[in-house]
């Protein structure tokens, strides 16, 4: 078996597991205990410097025939790596070098650079933080909220249903998670973003992405999107 | 002239003007002036609908022949799209396919996801945010703190002074901006991330980012890089 895929129940370890899927790729799977710390020992640490999950080895990856490991973090890198080796068929992207690719290239970015670290920071004002600082949890959901918007419109513009071209690709992929985790944070899909609810109800329809929710253990929320984490 | 760059004298609008100085292709520019607003306009917001620089055009790109313009936002993406696009030496790249491609792209993603968030949080708690919350200060400082490790011991691993590979790439080019700009938040390069300070040094020098660093106006403080935004 080839691949190998460091994940915990996030909405950045599931992009891995729903393309993997949705590629129909074998793989194994380690279970990386972020609450117990597990992302920061030294072993984890040689596949992923930044001692954060998503991270994969793939023994048939480049320069493995020099005898050395192939390892990648960084969810992004790792869903253009899947396309770009194992996607021959484009189930999940767009020809090398056409607009529909470069698109899916800046809804990727939009994702890990906007909606992931904004989210992200909302859920720790919201949940996490030791105290109630009320500035955090307005700035981070108002964020979050302005980036959907830009989701909606997009959707709406590309008219097809999905954020790039006519069929789902690793933008709508590293979307899914964190839009299925949006109700803790009161944001109102179906009243204020009605194209990026239905967008998400449709991808949480289908069956491998489904599966890759329930990587590496069973998930049960995902379709109880606006419900609860 | 085929490429219109729209930006800003911040971090993310020099990514892009760096990488065309060093990929010596002519561009006009136009800036976007976001202190007043000018990124809100619905003219702006055709070329980039998140309403964010850099943004680009380039009428040989992609579709284009079909009469549809070319636009692409997110600073990730369009680095992806002009070494795709316009590198064929490789000064700024590595082979399509190669170790260090995807390694490239896995540093691009730590620059997006993980340094330019936080700390552009870091500068919003300390420079902007209209009341004095030191939970925001202290956390995003000390997440960039962090990060900026992980990059330090990433640069002592790979040896050759260079994120990736043993020449500059849009990794390194994603990232000098921001290390750049620490100063400000009292990180001590030299003193915490010697390598990474030595890395600054060594990029700042390069004729071809200075010019990159002096658009859309003159830039006086790459040479001061620790003392001031």
């Amino acid at each position: 078996m080839a691949i190998t895929l460091y994940t915990f129940p996030t909405p950045n370890g599931h992009k891995i597991s729903i393309a993997l899927e949705l590629l129909g790729l074998p793989y194994k799977v380690e279970t990386v205990d972020i609450k117990n710390g597990e992302q920061h020992t030294p072993e984890f640490r040689k596949v992923s410097l930044n001692g954060r999950i998503p991270a994969i080895t793939d023994t048939e990856g480049p320069g493995t025939d020099s005898g050395e490991p192939f390892a990648l973090f960084e969810s992004g890198a790792i869903l253009q790596y899947l396309a770009e080796k194992y996607d021959k068929k484009q189930k999940i992207s767009y020809p090398q070098g056409s607009v529909e690719y470069f698109k899916t290239l800046e809804w990727l970015f939009f994702q890990n650079a906007g909606v992931g670290p904004m989210q992200g920071q909302a859920n720790h004002f919201r949940f996490a933080a030791p105290e109630k600082i009320e500035y955090g949890v307005t700035r981070y959901t108002n964020e979050t909220k302005r980036l959907y918007g830009v989701l909606n419109t997009r959707l709406e513009r590309n008219g097809t249903g999905f954020l790039v071209g006519d069929h789902i690709s690793i933008a709508d992929i590293s979307l899914v998670g964190w839009v299925q985790r949006s109700g803790p944070l009161e944001i109102d899909l179906a009243g204020d973003f009605p194209l990026l609810e239905k967008w998400l109800n449709k991808l949480i329809s289908i069956p491998e992405v489904k599966k890759g929710f329930n990587v590496p253990i069973e998930y049960a929320h995902y379709t109880e999107s606006q419900k609860q984490l």
